[in-house]
Protein backbone atom coordinates (compact mmCIF):
# COMPACT_ATOMS: atom_id res chain seq x y z
CA UNK A 1 0.00 0.00 0.00
CA UNK A 2 1.26 3.68 -0.81
CA UNK A 3 2.07 5.72 2.11
CA UNK A 4 0.17 8.68 0.14
CA UNK A 5 -3.10 9.93 0.50
CA UNK A 6 -5.54 8.28 -1.76
CA UNK A 7 -9.46 8.62 -1.95
CA UNK A 8 -10.49 5.58 -1.92
CA UNK A 9 -7.84 4.36 1.03
CA UNK A 10 -8.40 7.41 2.78
CA UNK A 11 -8.88 6.42 6.35
CA UNK A 12 -6.12 4.18 5.89
CA UNK A 13 -3.45 6.53 4.87
CA UNK A 14 -4.65 8.43 7.97
CA UNK A 15 -5.16 5.56 10.80
CA UNK A 16 -1.70 3.95 9.38
CA UNK A 17 0.02 7.09 10.81
CA UNK A 18 -0.23 6.87 14.19
CA UNK A 19 2.40 5.70 16.45
CA UNK A 20 3.00 2.39 17.53
CA UNK A 21 3.48 2.97 21.08
CA UNK A 22 0.77 5.07 22.16
CA UNK A 23 -2.61 4.49 24.35
CA UNK A 24 -4.16 1.28 23.03
CA UNK A 25 -7.19 2.81 23.78
CA UNK A 26 -7.32 6.25 22.57
CA UNK A 27 -5.65 4.21 18.96
CA UNK A 28 -8.48 2.04 18.84
CA UNK A 29 -11.15 5.07 19.82
CA UNK A 30 -9.57 7.28 16.98
CA UNK A 31 -9.45 4.39 14.35
CA UNK A 32 -12.88 3.75 15.02
CA UNK A 33 -14.01 7.99 14.58
CA UNK A 34 -11.72 8.41 11.28
CA UNK A 35 -13.25 5.34 9.26
CA UNK A 36 -16.78 6.60 10.79
CA UNK A 37 -15.76 10.42 9.54
CA UNK A 38 -14.93 9.60 6.78
CA UNK A 39 -17.32 7.19 5.27
CA UNK A 40 -19.97 10.09 5.86
CA UNK A 41 -17.72 12.19 3.84
CA UNK A 42 -18.56 9.16 1.29
CA UNK A 43 -21.61 8.55 1.79
CA UNK A 44 -23.05 11.83 1.02
CA UNK A 45 -20.23 12.90 -1.20
CA UNK A 46 -19.90 16.05 0.99
CA UNK A 47 -19.68 18.93 -1.37
CA UNK A 48 -16.67 21.42 -0.28
CA UNK A 49 -19.49 24.33 0.62
CA UNK A 50 -20.80 22.08 2.69
CA UNK A 51 -17.63 21.71 5.09
CA UNK A 52 -16.78 25.23 4.69
CA UNK A 53 -20.52 25.40 6.68
CA UNK A 54 -19.47 22.82 8.64
CA UNK A 55 -16.23 24.41 10.11
CA UNK A 56 -18.07 27.19 10.42
CA UNK A 57 -20.52 25.76 12.97
CA UNK A 58 -18.04 23.80 14.81
CA UNK A 59 -16.10 27.19 15.47
CA UNK A 60 -19.37 29.02 16.39
CA UNK A 61 -20.37 26.06 18.85
CA UNK A 62 -17.16 26.45 20.83
CA UNK A 63 -17.46 30.23 20.84
CA UNK A 64 -20.69 30.48 22.45
CA UNK A 65 -19.61 28.53 25.36
CA UNK A 66 -18.80 29.76 28.60
CA UNK A 67 -19.11 28.85 32.44
CA UNK A 68 -22.82 29.29 31.77
CA UNK A 69 -23.48 27.84 28.52
CA UNK A 70 -22.34 24.20 26.95
CA UNK A 71 -23.31 24.81 23.62
CA UNK A 72 -21.51 21.10 22.84
CA UNK A 73 -23.46 19.68 25.02
CA UNK A 74 -26.48 20.30 23.90
CA UNK A 75 -25.69 19.48 20.43
CA UNK A 76 -24.57 16.06 21.63
CA UNK A 77 -28.31 16.14 23.40
CA UNK A 78 -29.60 17.21 20.25
CA UNK A 79 -28.45 14.65 18.02
CA UNK A 80 -29.26 12.17 20.61
CA UNK A 81 -25.25 11.03 21.07
CA UNK A 82 -25.92 12.22 24.78
CA UNK A 83 -28.30 9.74 25.50
CA UNK A 84 -26.64 6.37 23.67
CA UNK A 85 -23.59 7.51 25.86
CA UNK A 86 -25.69 7.27 28.53
CA UNK A 87 -27.54 4.11 27.58
CA UNK A 88 -24.00 2.31 26.69
CA UNK A 89 -22.43 3.28 29.65
CA UNK A 90 -25.73 2.12 31.82
CA UNK A 91 -27.01 -0.99 30.75
CA UNK A 92 -29.06 -2.44 33.42
CA UNK A 93 -31.00 -5.72 34.28
CA UNK A 94 -34.53 -5.30 34.05
CA UNK A 95 -36.51 -4.36 36.57
CA UNK A 96 -34.10 -1.55 37.48
CA UNK A 97 -34.42 2.60 36.94
CA UNK A 98 -33.10 3.44 33.51
CA UNK A 99 -30.80 6.62 33.47
CA UNK A 100 -31.54 9.37 31.47
CA UNK A 101 -29.20 12.44 30.54
CA UNK A 102 -28.05 14.30 33.51
CA UNK A 103 -28.73 17.88 32.04
CA UNK A 104 -26.34 20.80 32.00
CA UNK A 105 -28.40 22.28 35.51
CA UNK A 106 -27.60 20.33 37.83
CA UNK A 107 -25.99 22.16 40.91
CA UNK A 108 -23.84 20.53 43.41
CA UNK A 109 -24.33 20.24 47.24
CA UNK A 110 -27.78 20.89 47.15
CA UNK A 111 -29.50 22.00 50.92
CA UNK A 112 -30.20 18.50 52.47
CA UNK A 113 -33.43 18.61 53.62
CA UNK A 114 -35.70 17.17 55.98
CA UNK A 115 -38.70 14.18 54.52
CA UNK A 116 -41.76 16.24 53.81
CA UNK A 117 -40.41 19.64 53.28
CA UNK A 118 -41.07 21.86 50.30
CA UNK A 119 -38.56 22.43 47.69
CA UNK A 120 -40.09 24.95 45.93
CA UNK A 121 -39.51 28.68 48.10
CA UNK A 122 -41.45 30.97 45.22
CA UNK A 123 -44.65 29.97 45.92
CA UNK A 124 -45.50 30.38 42.17
CA UNK A 125 -46.77 26.78 40.02
CA UNK A 126 -48.66 23.77 40.77
CA UNK A 127 -48.02 21.92 44.76
CA UNK A 128 -47.27 18.82 44.10
CA UNK A 129 -46.62 15.32 46.47
CA UNK A 130 -43.19 13.39 45.24
CA UNK A 131 -42.40 10.47 47.00
CA UNK A 132 -41.69 6.88 47.05
CA UNK A 133 -39.16 4.30 48.08
CA UNK A 134 -35.35 3.91 47.11
CA UNK A 135 -35.05 -0.37 47.13
CA UNK A 136 -32.38 -2.58 45.91
CA UNK A 137 -34.07 -5.44 43.06
CA UNK A 138 -35.38 -7.58 45.70
CA UNK A 139 -37.60 -4.91 47.17
CA UNK A 140 -35.73 -4.11 50.16
CA UNK A 141 -35.64 -0.29 51.64
CA UNK A 142 -32.32 0.67 50.93
CA UNK A 143 -31.32 3.30 54.18
CA UNK A 144 -28.99 6.53 53.42
CA UNK A 145 -29.60 6.69 49.98
CA UNK A 146 -29.03 10.68 48.55
CA UNK A 147 -32.36 11.44 46.46
CA UNK A 148 -31.26 14.90 44.95
CA UNK A 149 -33.90 16.83 42.92
CA UNK A 150 -33.91 19.17 40.88
CA UNK A 151 -36.83 20.72 38.39
CA UNK A 152 -37.71 24.04 36.76
CA UNK A 153 -39.79 26.58 38.01
CA UNK A 154 -43.38 27.54 36.74
CA UNK A 155 -41.89 29.17 34.20
CA UNK A 156 -39.79 27.04 32.75
CA UNK A 157 -36.49 27.76 34.10
CA UNK A 158 -33.68 26.71 36.24
CA UNK A 159 -32.96 29.01 39.29
CA UNK A 160 -28.87 28.97 37.92
CA UNK A 161 -31.19 29.93 34.65
CA UNK A 162 -32.13 33.27 36.50
CA UNK A 163 -29.37 34.16 39.06
CA UNK A 164 -30.46 37.10 39.88
CA UNK A 165 -33.76 36.08 41.40
CA UNK A 166 -33.92 35.19 44.78
CA UNK A 167 -34.86 33.00 46.70
CA UNK A 168 -31.17 30.71 45.74
CA UNK A 169 -32.07 27.09 45.62
CA UNK A 170 -35.73 27.31 44.32
CA UNK A 171 -36.68 24.01 43.57
CA UNK A 172 -33.80 21.85 44.67
CA UNK A 173 -33.25 19.61 47.49
CA UNK A 174 -31.09 16.71 48.81
CA UNK A 175 -32.77 14.51 50.73
CA UNK A 176 -31.47 10.89 52.85
CA UNK A 177 -33.28 7.77 52.98
CA UNK A 178 -34.07 6.13 56.58
CA UNK A 179 -34.35 2.86 57.53
CA UNK A 180 -37.65 2.54 55.49
CA UNK A 181 -35.54 3.80 52.54
CA UNK A 182 -38.81 6.61 52.07
CA UNK A 183 -38.57 9.84 50.35
CA UNK A 184 -41.19 12.44 50.14
CA UNK A 185 -40.89 16.17 49.35
CA UNK A 186 -43.17 18.94 47.91
CA UNK A 187 -42.25 20.30 44.64
CA UNK A 188 -44.16 22.05 41.63
CA UNK A 189 -45.54 19.54 38.89
CA UNK A 190 -42.72 20.63 36.26
CA UNK A 191 -43.41 22.25 33.09
CA UNK A 192 -41.97 21.82 29.79
CA UNK A 193 -39.26 24.04 28.34
CA UNK A 194 -37.01 24.83 25.42
CA UNK A 195 -33.52 24.47 25.86
CA UNK A 196 -31.45 27.11 24.96
CA UNK A 197 -32.01 27.92 20.84
CA UNK A 198 -30.35 31.38 20.59
CA UNK A 199 -27.03 29.76 19.35
CA UNK A 200 -25.54 27.83 16.54
CA UNK A 201 -27.40 24.49 18.07
CA UNK A 202 -30.74 26.37 18.06
CA UNK A 203 -30.42 26.84 14.51
CA UNK A 204 -29.58 24.07 13.28
CA UNK A 205 -32.28 22.19 15.06
CA UNK A 206 -34.69 24.78 13.04
CA UNK A 207 -33.39 24.41 10.14
CA UNK A 208 -34.16 20.38 11.00
CA UNK A 209 -37.98 21.24 11.04
CA UNK A 210 -37.52 20.36 15.14
CA UNK A 211 -38.57 22.13 17.72
CA UNK A 212 -36.15 22.60 20.98
CA UNK A 213 -38.61 21.73 23.65
CA UNK A 214 -38.32 18.97 26.23
CA UNK A 215 -41.41 17.13 28.03
CA UNK A 216 -41.86 18.49 31.88
CA UNK A 217 -40.26 16.47 34.07
CA UNK A 218 -38.28 15.82 37.60
CA UNK A 219 -34.46 15.11 37.75
CA UNK A 220 -33.18 12.77 40.14
CA UNK A 221 -29.59 12.20 40.97
CA UNK A 222 -30.01 8.69 43.41
CA UNK A 223 -26.71 7.66 45.15
CA UNK A 224 -25.82 5.01 47.53
CA UNK A 225 -23.17 3.20 49.38
CA UNK A 226 -22.46 0.26 47.31
CA UNK A 227 -25.03 0.72 44.12
CA UNK A 228 -24.38 2.27 41.33
CA UNK A 229 -25.97 5.60 40.84
CA UNK A 230 -29.08 6.62 38.87
CA UNK A 231 -29.01 9.97 37.05
CA UNK A 232 -32.43 10.12 35.60
CA UNK A 233 -35.93 12.16 35.33
CA UNK A 234 -39.70 11.24 35.84
CA UNK A 235 -42.03 12.65 33.52
CA UNK A 236 -45.11 14.03 33.16
CA UNK A 237 -46.93 11.58 30.90
CA UNK A 238 -49.40 14.14 29.09
CA UNK A 239 -47.14 16.57 28.11
CA UNK A 240 -47.78 17.76 24.83
CA UNK A 241 -43.49 17.08 24.02
CA UNK A 242 -43.96 13.69 25.91
CA UNK A 243 -43.23 11.34 23.05
CA UNK A 244 -41.01 14.12 21.03
CA UNK A 245 -38.23 15.23 23.74
CA UNK A 246 -35.83 17.73 21.71
CA UNK A 247 -32.98 15.66 23.77
CA UNK A 248 -34.68 12.28 23.10
CA UNK A 249 -34.49 11.35 27.12
CA UNK A 250 -38.04 10.02 28.18
CA UNK A 251 -38.05 6.26 28.15
CA UNK A 252 -41.40 4.54 28.85
CA UNK A 253 -40.56 3.33 32.60
CA UNK A 254 -39.82 6.69 33.86
CA UNK A 255 -43.41 8.18 32.84
CA UNK A 256 -44.35 8.94 36.44
CA UNK A 257 -48.26 9.09 37.57
CA UNK A 258 -49.59 12.65 38.34
CA UNK A 259 -52.49 11.65 40.14
CA UNK A 260 -54.55 14.97 40.49
CA UNK A 261 -55.46 15.32 44.51
CA UNK A 262 -56.97 18.26 46.48
CA UNK A 263 -55.45 18.36 50.42
CA UNK A 264 -54.47 21.77 51.28
CA UNK A 265 -53.24 23.41 48.62
CA UNK A 266 -51.89 20.51 47.17
CA UNK A 267 -52.80 19.44 43.75
CA UNK A 268 -50.95 16.58 42.39
CA UNK A 269 -49.07 13.61 43.76
CA UNK A 270 -46.49 11.54 41.79
CA UNK A 271 -45.42 8.55 43.20
CA UNK A 272 -42.34 6.70 41.84
CA UNK A 273 -40.06 4.10 43.37
CA UNK A 274 -36.15 4.06 42.09
CA UNK A 275 -34.45 0.69 41.92
CA UNK A 276 -30.97 0.23 42.37
CA UNK A 277 -28.54 -2.19 41.16
CA UNK A 278 -25.39 -2.97 42.99
CA UNK A 279 -21.84 -1.21 41.68
CA UNK A 280 -20.56 -5.04 41.69
CA UNK A 281 -23.18 -6.14 39.05
CA UNK B 1 -41.38 1.63 16.00
CA UNK B 2 -41.52 3.25 19.61
CA UNK B 3 -40.88 6.83 19.28
CA UNK B 4 -38.96 7.04 22.73
CA UNK B 5 -35.21 6.09 22.09
CA UNK B 6 -33.84 2.82 22.27
CA UNK B 7 -29.95 1.87 22.06
CA UNK B 8 -30.48 -0.42 19.40
CA UNK B 9 -32.39 2.26 17.30
CA UNK B 10 -31.16 4.78 18.62
CA UNK B 11 -29.78 7.00 15.27
CA UNK B 12 -33.27 5.97 13.61
CA UNK B 13 -35.05 7.66 16.54
CA UNK B 14 -33.16 10.66 15.83
CA UNK B 15 -33.28 10.92 12.22
CA UNK B 16 -36.93 10.33 12.55
CA UNK B 17 -37.35 13.48 13.78
CA UNK B 18 -36.60 15.38 11.37
CA UNK B 19 -39.26 17.67 10.04
CA UNK B 20 -40.87 16.96 6.55
CA UNK B 21 -40.71 20.17 4.79
CA UNK B 22 -37.00 20.76 5.12
CA UNK B 23 -34.25 20.71 2.91
CA UNK B 24 -33.65 17.64 1.49
CA UNK B 25 -30.00 17.93 0.89
CA UNK B 26 -29.16 18.77 4.80
CA UNK B 27 -31.89 16.10 5.59
CA UNK B 28 -29.64 13.49 3.85
CA UNK B 29 -26.23 15.31 5.35
CA UNK B 30 -27.64 14.82 9.11
CA UNK B 31 -29.19 11.40 8.38
CA UNK B 32 -26.11 10.07 7.31
CA UNK B 33 -24.09 12.00 9.80
CA UNK B 34 -26.22 11.23 12.90
CA UNK B 35 -25.93 7.36 11.64
CA UNK B 36 -21.98 7.45 11.76
CA UNK B 37 -21.76 9.14 14.67
CA UNK B 38 -23.98 6.53 16.85
CA UNK B 39 -22.48 3.77 14.80
CA UNK B 40 -18.88 5.19 16.15
CA UNK B 41 -19.93 5.23 19.34
CA UNK B 42 -21.52 1.99 19.29
CA UNK B 43 -17.88 0.19 17.80
CA UNK B 44 -15.91 1.50 20.54
CA UNK B 45 -18.34 1.14 23.56
CA UNK B 46 -18.09 4.78 24.27
CA UNK B 47 -17.33 5.72 27.69
CA UNK B 48 -18.64 8.63 29.97
CA UNK B 49 -15.42 10.00 30.31
CA UNK B 50 -14.37 9.78 26.88
CA UNK B 51 -17.31 11.89 25.82
CA UNK B 52 -16.22 14.20 28.63
CA UNK B 53 -13.24 14.45 27.15
CA UNK B 54 -14.48 15.10 23.66
CA UNK B 55 -16.69 17.92 25.03
CA UNK B 56 -13.81 19.43 25.85
CA UNK B 57 -11.59 18.92 23.15
CA UNK B 58 -14.53 20.07 20.66
CA UNK B 59 -14.87 23.42 23.23
CA UNK B 60 -11.16 24.22 23.35
CA UNK B 61 -10.97 23.67 19.68
CA UNK B 62 -13.05 26.50 18.82
CA UNK B 63 -12.30 28.74 21.50
CA UNK B 64 -8.43 29.00 20.15
CA UNK B 65 -9.67 30.37 16.89
CA UNK B 66 -9.83 33.80 16.14
CA UNK B 67 -9.02 36.01 12.85
CA UNK B 68 -5.52 34.76 13.06
CA UNK B 69 -6.36 30.55 14.08
CA UNK B 70 -8.78 28.24 12.46
CA UNK B 71 -8.24 25.64 14.34
CA UNK B 72 -11.10 22.95 13.21
CA UNK B 73 -9.38 23.30 9.25
CA UNK B 74 -6.59 21.87 11.53
CA UNK B 75 -8.02 19.46 12.78
CA UNK B 76 -9.99 18.26 9.80
CA UNK B 77 -6.33 18.84 7.82
CA UNK B 78 -4.79 16.30 9.92
CA UNK B 79 -7.56 13.71 10.37
CA UNK B 80 -7.32 13.65 6.59
CA UNK B 81 -10.62 14.52 6.45
CA UNK B 82 -9.92 18.08 4.08
CA UNK B 83 -7.66 16.08 1.86
CA UNK B 84 -10.61 13.71 1.18
CA UNK B 85 -13.26 16.47 0.38
CA UNK B 86 -11.19 18.12 -1.78
CA UNK B 87 -10.76 14.39 -3.67
CA UNK B 88 -14.65 13.84 -3.54
CA UNK B 89 -14.89 17.39 -5.09
CA UNK B 90 -12.17 17.36 -7.59
CA UNK B 91 -12.16 14.47 -9.19
CA UNK B 92 -10.05 14.91 -12.68
CA UNK B 93 -9.33 12.76 -15.43
CA UNK B 94 -5.48 10.76 -16.13
CA UNK B 95 -2.83 13.68 -16.83
CA UNK B 96 -4.15 16.99 -14.94
CA UNK B 97 -2.88 18.31 -12.69
CA UNK B 98 -4.18 16.94 -9.13
CA UNK B 99 -5.29 19.24 -6.37
CA UNK B 100 -4.27 18.70 -3.05
CA UNK B 101 -4.76 21.18 0.37
CA UNK B 102 -5.84 24.86 0.25
CA UNK B 103 -4.30 25.52 3.36
CA UNK B 104 -4.64 28.42 5.51
CA UNK B 105 -1.85 30.43 4.56
CA UNK B 106 -2.81 32.33 1.04
CA UNK B 107 -3.33 35.58 0.84
CA UNK B 108 -6.13 36.88 -2.16
CA UNK B 109 -4.86 40.08 -4.36
CA UNK B 110 -1.09 39.68 -4.21
CA UNK B 111 1.31 41.65 -6.83
CA UNK B 112 1.17 40.62 -10.28
CA UNK B 113 4.54 40.43 -11.22
CA UNK B 114 6.52 39.94 -14.49
CA UNK B 115 7.69 37.18 -15.42
CA UNK B 116 11.04 36.56 -14.55
CA UNK B 117 11.02 37.80 -11.33
CA UNK B 118 11.60 37.40 -7.89
CA UNK B 119 9.24 36.66 -5.05
CA UNK B 120 12.13 36.21 -2.52
CA UNK B 121 12.54 39.55 -1.20
CA UNK B 122 14.03 38.84 2.00
CA UNK B 123 17.04 37.38 0.64
CA UNK B 124 17.44 34.28 3.00
CA UNK B 125 17.16 30.69 1.72
CA UNK B 126 18.33 28.66 -1.54
CA UNK B 127 17.57 30.76 -4.33
CA UNK B 128 15.41 28.63 -7.34
CA UNK B 129 14.16 29.04 -10.28
CA UNK B 130 10.48 27.76 -11.20
CA UNK B 131 8.80 27.73 -14.60
CA UNK B 132 6.89 25.84 -16.72
CA UNK B 133 3.56 26.02 -18.73
CA UNK B 134 -0.15 25.86 -18.22
CA UNK B 135 -1.76 24.23 -20.55
CA UNK B 136 -4.73 21.97 -21.80
CA UNK B 137 -5.03 18.02 -21.92
CA UNK B 138 -3.86 18.05 -25.70
CA UNK B 139 -0.77 20.01 -24.84
CA UNK B 140 -2.29 23.71 -25.77
CA UNK B 141 -0.87 26.30 -24.31
CA UNK B 142 -3.54 28.52 -22.08
CA UNK B 143 -2.87 32.18 -22.39
CA UNK B 144 -4.08 34.63 -19.33
CA UNK B 145 -3.65 32.17 -16.97
CA UNK B 146 -2.84 33.47 -13.47
CA UNK B 147 -0.45 31.42 -11.61
CA UNK B 148 -0.73 32.54 -7.74
CA UNK B 149 1.97 31.40 -5.94
CA UNK B 150 3.16 31.40 -2.45
CA UNK B 151 5.82 29.73 0.09
CA UNK B 152 7.56 29.77 3.53
CA UNK B 153 10.66 31.32 4.20
CA UNK B 154 13.71 29.87 4.59
CA UNK B 155 12.64 29.87 8.18
CA UNK B 156 9.64 27.65 7.53
CA UNK B 157 7.26 30.34 8.18
CA UNK B 158 4.58 32.58 6.05
CA UNK B 159 5.08 36.31 5.82
CA UNK B 160 1.09 36.24 7.41
CA UNK B 161 2.43 34.32 10.60
CA UNK B 162 5.37 37.00 10.90
CA UNK B 163 3.18 40.70 10.36
CA UNK B 164 6.17 42.49 12.21
CA UNK B 165 8.99 41.46 9.63
CA UNK B 166 8.71 43.10 6.51
CA UNK B 167 8.90 43.08 3.51
CA UNK B 168 5.30 42.77 2.82
CA UNK B 169 4.14 39.93 0.09
CA UNK B 170 7.53 38.16 1.07
CA UNK B 171 7.83 34.96 -1.10
CA UNK B 172 4.37 35.33 -3.02
CA UNK B 173 2.98 36.50 -6.29
CA UNK B 174 1.10 36.41 -9.14
CA UNK B 175 2.21 35.59 -12.46
CA UNK B 176 -0.12 35.94 -16.20
CA UNK B 177 0.65 33.51 -18.95
CA UNK B 178 1.16 34.92 -22.35
CA UNK B 179 0.19 33.29 -25.61
CA UNK B 180 3.44 30.35 -24.41
CA UNK B 181 1.07 29.57 -21.52
CA UNK B 182 4.77 29.57 -20.44
CA UNK B 183 5.31 30.73 -16.47
CA UNK B 184 8.96 31.39 -14.74
CA UNK B 185 9.51 32.98 -11.60
CA UNK B 186 12.78 32.94 -8.95
CA UNK B 187 11.79 32.03 -5.11
CA UNK B 188 14.00 29.93 -2.79
CA UNK B 189 13.80 26.27 -2.29
CA UNK B 190 10.96 25.45 0.35
CA UNK B 191 11.73 24.36 3.46
CA UNK B 192 9.49 21.85 5.50
CA UNK B 193 7.70 23.60 8.37
CA UNK B 194 5.30 22.37 11.49
CA UNK B 195 1.64 23.58 11.66
CA UNK B 196 0.85 25.60 14.78
CA UNK B 197 0.70 22.49 17.40
CA UNK B 198 0.67 24.48 20.34
CA UNK B 199 -3.09 24.12 21.35
CA UNK B 200 -5.59 21.30 21.44
CA UNK B 201 -5.17 19.75 17.57
CA UNK B 202 -1.30 19.69 18.87
CA UNK B 203 -1.67 17.92 21.68
CA UNK B 204 -3.70 15.72 20.23
CA UNK B 205 -1.36 14.75 17.37
CA UNK B 206 0.87 14.01 20.09
CA UNK B 207 -0.90 11.67 21.92
CA UNK B 208 -1.51 9.96 18.81
CA UNK B 209 2.08 9.54 18.13
CA UNK B 210 2.44 12.17 15.46
CA UNK B 211 4.37 14.63 14.58
CA UNK B 212 3.36 18.14 13.02
CA UNK B 213 5.39 18.79 10.13
CA UNK B 214 4.90 19.07 6.63
CA UNK B 215 7.08 18.41 3.64
CA UNK B 216 8.27 21.41 1.84
CA UNK B 217 5.99 22.49 -0.54
CA UNK B 218 5.47 25.57 -3.10
CA UNK B 219 1.89 26.33 -3.24
CA UNK B 220 -0.26 26.99 -6.06
CA UNK B 221 -3.58 28.52 -7.24
CA UNK B 222 -3.86 28.52 -10.84
CA UNK B 223 -7.08 29.45 -12.93
CA UNK B 224 -8.31 30.68 -16.49
CA UNK B 225 -10.78 31.84 -17.45
CA UNK B 226 -13.32 28.34 -18.84
CA UNK B 227 -11.08 25.93 -17.10
CA UNK B 228 -11.85 24.47 -13.54
CA UNK B 229 -9.11 25.82 -10.80
CA UNK B 230 -6.16 24.09 -9.62
CA UNK B 231 -5.20 24.51 -5.80
CA UNK B 232 -2.27 22.56 -5.61
CA UNK B 233 1.33 22.64 -3.63
CA UNK B 234 4.57 20.95 -5.72
CA UNK B 235 6.48 19.22 -3.71
CA UNK B 236 9.46 18.44 -2.58
CA UNK B 237 10.91 14.90 -3.35
CA UNK B 238 13.96 14.09 -0.55
CA UNK B 239 11.98 16.12 2.06
CA UNK B 240 12.52 13.67 5.20
CA UNK B 241 8.49 14.13 5.61
CA UNK B 242 7.63 13.36 1.91
CA UNK B 243 6.07 10.42 3.12
CA UNK B 244 4.89 11.32 6.22
CA UNK B 245 2.85 14.80 5.81
CA UNK B 246 0.95 15.89 8.94
CA UNK B 247 -2.04 16.77 6.92
CA UNK B 248 -1.76 14.04 3.71
CA UNK B 249 -1.50 16.84 0.98
CA UNK B 250 1.36 14.97 -0.77
CA UNK B 251 0.49 13.03 -3.73
CA UNK B 252 3.27 11.21 -6.22
CA UNK B 253 2.14 13.39 -9.53
CA UNK B 254 2.91 16.49 -7.39
CA UNK B 255 6.34 15.51 -6.56
CA UNK B 256 8.24 17.92 -8.77
CA UNK B 257 11.93 17.90 -9.53
CA UNK B 258 14.16 20.26 -8.08
CA UNK B 259 17.78 20.33 -9.90
CA UNK B 260 20.88 21.45 -8.40
CA UNK B 261 22.20 23.66 -10.97
CA UNK B 262 24.70 27.08 -10.61
CA UNK B 263 24.00 29.77 -11.92
CA UNK B 264 24.91 33.24 -10.73
CA UNK B 265 23.18 32.52 -7.36
CA UNK B 266 20.87 30.24 -8.19
CA UNK B 267 21.12 26.90 -6.57
CA UNK B 268 17.95 25.13 -7.78
CA UNK B 269 15.60 24.90 -10.76
CA UNK B 270 11.95 23.39 -10.58
CA UNK B 271 9.87 22.47 -13.69
CA UNK B 272 6.33 21.91 -13.52
CA UNK B 273 4.00 22.46 -15.90
CA UNK B 274 0.00 22.41 -15.19
CA UNK B 275 -2.52 20.54 -17.20
CA UNK B 276 -6.06 22.35 -16.89
CA UNK B 277 -9.68 20.68 -17.40
CA UNK B 278 -12.03 22.75 -19.04
CA UNK B 279 -15.00 23.80 -16.70
CA UNK B 280 -17.79 21.74 -18.62
CA UNK B 281 -16.01 18.30 -18.22
FE1 LIG C 1 -34.31 19.51 32.77
FE1 LIG D 1 2.03 25.36 3.16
Amino acid sequence: MTQYFTEDGSAEVVNARMGSGINPRLKAVMDSLVRHLHAFAKDVDLRQEEWDIAIDFLTKTGQICSDERQEYILLSDVLGFSMLVDAINNRRPAGATENTVFGPFHVADAPIREMGDDICLDGKGERCLFEGKVVDRHGEPIEGACVDVWSDNADGFYDVQQPDIQPKWNNRGRFITGKDGAYKFYGIKPVSYPIPDDGPVGKMLGLMGRHPYRPAHMHYLVTAPGFQKIVTHTFVGDDKYITDDAVFGVKETLIAPFEHVQEDDTIWRSPFDFVMVPVSE
